[in-house]
């Protein structure tokens, strides 16, 4: 039987960690666990910066955003000699198992580290990119794409005003996720990501024709992965003679109150993530797949996902 | 090969019915289709209120709460004289289908106007309470939910600044659904639903002996079919003796801007009505399930839905 | 020279006490003075619940509702008994003045206080219903008025949507401030305020005509001390046979992240109050008036507020 | 006794522009006036693109962002030629006076268009800049400050979280309103702002005397017309050492609905405006100044408007 388990969250912060920080910790103390909190990600591991987290002391989290363990990407833990000092940490403080709350990065670092200590480990998806293969819906993802729909249709009200076309990038280093959904719920005209060969001819040809016949703004959705929104509109504006405006969307996706899919989702592979360390899993991923909480072996998790993207796109460009 | 639909809203407006009209008509459009709005839902069948919608007319609304077809409840279609009189509206103007955004009612009466007179319809899931069987998620309750939670977040500000007791009653005539996923989302104390037996001994018993050990600030979520905040809270000042304050949100809940999850379903579902209609499909509703698009007989549509309860308050309960 | 204060929050919170608070501490600290937290309002200081308050202890709180001090009516305090152990905390404690965070009520008790007991007292006017006389803009006031304008707009879709007649209540006691500011702002049909008599023949009149041109919806804003929506609901449906519904918006209008404007009128208000204790002023409220901070004597502050309403109402009905 | 009125938009869009037309529309014609609504700015009027606006034709408009006359710069304005055309457009179309929905810009073209054809201009001073002489608050500062303020809070949560450096850029070309406001609301640490030489040593050797007692985390505010974010974080690294990141706010900050405040100075200054044209006066410019609506010659609103920037910036210095 386990007695005592530690929690962090690591790589680029997401809303919805506290609530799932709140989860694993309350519902860790109802099963009768201890439960460590580590601060700054695997960095605290390292340096023996963790403490006990009681019932009281995740009061109030819910609905921030960010994450109140901090977070961090850690050089260190990629050395033999960081994870040795993480490992003594563990057996110092005698803990029996880590909720790892994070995204890719997190999750082959937590595999690598499973398999070299046998430390059990079990990872809760929360990236907002969306990027975690096997998992439909990692935490987070809904709240940015949300603020950046919010964004979007602020910005629709000066394209529309002012007749301009519109650049804006959003997150997504190595995924269209959020680019396809916010413009597809933001009735934006074209979206570029990196799973798809930009066809720079085909968006100006469209811009052009419709300026022809009176349509005289544009949205275009740039996932930060498929190029810079600056060098984009710049092409645009060589090859129409139309002037351009660039949004950066940027960290302010990041931020912010987690929405009710966010915080369910938290809440509910929190507490998962905890039952699993209780029946001796671990070198798993949990999150929302198909409506369910699933368990995704970290070797899968941490594979390139692939994104249904033909029907989306389609979509899109059918509606707008 | 049908050339020629007509959607209509009808019942309790939700945020999404207008990116759903928007997808119904660009998408009909873009089939070649003649797409009609009919307005006022039933009446405007009835009434012979009714105009083509061309792609223009549904721009800018993607982001706009309720419905701009407008709706609302229609006794006279409850009537065979009524029935009869939307039945030639419809062949009067050579519609070939109906696509009818709606909940259980809509669905209700689609399915008898089909059964007797034999014009296809296909049902758009759309309703804030979801209480459409079979389907997870329906246009607008993630909206709903989403604008709860931001009243509770608020009134938590006041729960625990000044130490009350608060009994905030939700939309939900016989669906607990808003009420436990805010319950949940918002951090609330406790949650009365019309699926499970009130046990006002047990919500009391809680208070008396939270507030023995300092906790002063409760938020009790009450599903508006599961009785009055106002009764609610006079019992609890009855056994506890202490203060309480309610906040019925009431309508609020059915407007604003529609979130991202409500605009996505609202989109892809108001397309996949249209493909079920050119397929030859009727007496069927869509919506979201398991994250698919499915399609429910009308008769299963609309029988109760049962929500999977215990987990969820056993979770609430848990983490409060 | 004063060396210690003590800051306190009475009566109903408001959003904005918060960065209120951390104006005060930060602000008097920078001055040299030590400032302490008393809790629950006056209760605090009869229960010598106070304790030192640090730099670092409002971090965080600038963006947050409620206040961390709490607050609360306390009856204790209008006794002779209760004052005189207040006084006897400020004694102990060496205090030498006090920051009072509140409204009418809080300033009516402060200035009774400082006139037994000649304990320096400056007030902070905070209150939503902006009904401090001789202050244009409270803290909190913006924040509420802008929560209600939300609500507003979001019934504003159902109104239309479902063409209704909506009565919405908003708080304001014996101000109707916040119900005219939101009615001009949200553009409603009518607003019922404590400061004029209700003509409800007029109310209806106005129905009635605009239904015979074809105006089906209608918002008609109440503040809660002219009447109980449901009342007034009834009485047009009486009058006019036409369907209402009601909306009474309650506690939320008193959470939530404050506003700019709140935060604003808080951070500068709030350091004004030091510089008066620093400066040996005392018996004085302060807050915002012509775009400038005032001081104003607490015996003024408490008189009833004269509210012009002519022109605004003129307007809000010339405008719809 | 004038007839007939035109009111168009000019510039960079505002939230606010569009309650603003709502007033003088709909206050318009209840003094018996015709109202004509000139599309996109000074090109409408040079092209005749201009209608009659009826009651009806502003509904729903009021919670909306940007502008539904639509608004451009436009340099054909400049020339006589272009003066010229749109003189023999307001001749032709019998408009005895007009309202001007703009900033500086748009006054100073008002201004020299006044002077040479002697038709009656008056102006609504809406700008998200604030920098209209004269005015203490124009239409759309407040929703944009808002916007930003929403912006710096998400932001704040990944600042504190990843213990980060964040170098934030907002809106404001010659001015620092935006800046100071939002810096002083969202409790940044550091502003730069166009109306005060930058030292960047004193903004480096804070960060660095701040990390070393254990504060990790800055947000350092930027009115565009400082400098560039990504410049200054550059430099900031070049001089300490630690990681920056930075997030350029851009066109968001001017779309939204506008808040209850910026609908409050539209409709009443919108009113003032035709108020002013029925009088006979012309030549000014309408906005807010110290809780009033003031008039303002054109030729000193459009003169440099001095910012008491040093309690400002000393009271944010101070609090952080």
């Amino acid at each position: 039987m386990i007695k005592k388990i530690a929690v962090l969250t690591t790589g680029g912060d997401a809303p919805g960690m506290n609530p799932a920080i709140r989860s694993v910790v309350r519902y860790g103390i109802s099963q009768k666990l201890e439960v460590m909190g580590v601060f700054r990600g695997w960095w605290g591991l390292i340096n023996e910066e963790l403490k006990p987290l009681s019932h009281r002391s995740v009061s109030g989290i819910i609905g921030q955003g960010g994450t109140i363990l901090k977070t961090g990407r850690c050089a260190e833990f990629k050395t033999e000699e960081g994870q040795k000092r993480a490992y003594e940490t563990i057996k110092k403080n005698n803990i029996d198992g880590l909720v790892v709350i994070g995204g890719n990065g997190s999750f082959a670092a937590a595999h690598e580290f499973y398999k070299k200590f046998n430390v059990p480990c079990v990872g809760v998806a929360a990236s907002i990119d969306n990027d975690v293969n096997g998992i439909d819906y990692t935490i987070g993802t809904d709240t940015a794409v949300n603020t950046a729909l919010d964004a979007i249709d602020k910005i629709r009200d000066t394209a529309t005003s002012m007749e301009r076309i519109f650049v804006v990038e959003v997150m997504g280093r190595d995924s269209g996720f959020i680019a396809l959904t916010v413009a597809l719920a933001g009735g934006c005209e074209d979206v570029i990501i990196p799973e798809r060969d930009l066809d720079l001819n085909a968006v100006c040809h469209d811009i052009v024709h419709g300026n022809l016949v009176g349509k005289m703004s544009w949205i275009i959705v740039v996932a930060e992965g498929a190029g810079k929104a600056e060098d984009i509109a710049r092409q645009i504006t060589d090859m129409t003679s139309l002037e351009t405006r660039t949004v950066v969307l940027g960290h302010v996706q990041r931020g912010g109150r987690p929405t009710a899919v966010s915080r369910d989702i938290a809440l509910n592979v929190g507490k998962a993530a905890v039952d699993c360390l209780i029946a001796g899993k671990t070198d798993i991923a949990l999150g929302l797949a198909a409506g369910k909480i699933v368990e995704v072996d970290f070797e899968t998790a941490i594979k390139k996902k692939e994104l249904k993207i033909d029907n989306f796109y389609k979509l899109i460009k059918t509606l707008t």
